[in-house]
């Protein structure tokens, strides 16, 4: 399983791609940093990072997409940003029909180093560890993307589990719904039954 | 000059074409809302939302596009959803080089009511009578992406006449700035000599 981790920015946007072999052993195949210029207009930051994407896409193939799904930082307009970035690398995915999975910071963490409350420092320590790099990976955006496609090689079949659990609780329940329901229909058509007899 | 007007939103995004015509005058061409069901996946809203956009931008050919800034909302989550949204319908016009510009709520209300603090209703209705429709757009994203290209297309020639003005200012302060390093320059040989020659 091939799997392009993306740390979403306007500034600076991770990119890597990893391999998932037997068991958890994990293999980097590429990583880079895309950066579009601040004083560049909103649109055509996206157009290129969009771009650079479809390429990677194109010359890697992964069979999923895991990006960093951001709920709030101190600046509102980064967080803008990165949201914006994160749709349009979404969006990449999806025109090819390809799985596209969001994780949470706290759940990288926790799937790379053990913990949610890792720091940069740790995150890009056992990245570089985990995929055996002679250097470590630089920027952090880099560092981040290579974990975020770690992180869903790890936790990709335990959530995919999970769904099937959760489809499988939805259909019992609503066949049991279905059986109540039936059951209270026989009931009354019974009790018109001995009315009307009466 | 014709503006398509994106209320961009994961659950409706409202989409709205007008033509400028002499003085102020507007006409509506085109008001639709998008709706994507909330329980399907992220990628997936993006991708309808996405081609709905193309779609307009091939039927109704506008020269621009204007899309509502979202600085903040009391839902995060919310706020992701349509700034994702707003990048992904960014990217389709910046795709086809088509400028995208975006506006504040509070700049759309101003110029379409004369007050940056009108509530929905008043926006609503001034966009009935400007564009002299038969009855009033529903739902508001509906309105709303209506205001949204009146508000740019009466607003753009002044923005851009603006952009000029700054950008001659900064040429000319450019200008000055190299004029007076060259006489700082100048100076200093003068002074280097002097201090040579003792």
């Amino acid at each position: 399983m091939r799997v392009l981790g993306v740390d979403p920015g306007l500034t600076r946007c991770g990119l890597g791609v990893v391999d998932g072999g037997l068991g958890r052993t994990v293999s980097c195949v590429a990583v880079d940093v895309v950066r579009t210029p601040a004083d560049a207009e909103l649109a055509s930051r996206l157009l290129r990072i969009s771009d650079a994407v479809e390429e990677w896409l194109d010359t890697y193939r992964p069979e999923a997409v895991a990006v960093e799904r951001v709920f709030s930082q101190h600046n509102v307009r980064t967080v803008m940003g990165t949201a914006q970035a994160g749709g349009v690398v979404a969006l990449s995915a999806a025109r090819r029909g390809l799985p596209v999975v969001f994780h949470t910071p706290s759940e990288v963490k926790a799937a790379v180093t053990g913990s949610g409350r890792a720091d940069k420092a740790q995150v890009t320590g056992m990245v570089t560890r985990l995929l055996k790099l002679a250097e470590k990976p630089s920027p952090a955006d880099a560092a981040d993307a290579l974990a975020l496609a770690i992180c869903h090689l790890w936790r990709e079949p335990m959530r995919a589990r999970l769904a099937e659990a959760e489809a499988q609780a939805a259909r019992l329940a609503r066949a049991h719904r279905a059986k109540l329901a039936a059951a209270a229909k026989e009931r009354a058509a019974v009790r018109n039954k001995t009315t009307g007899a009466r």
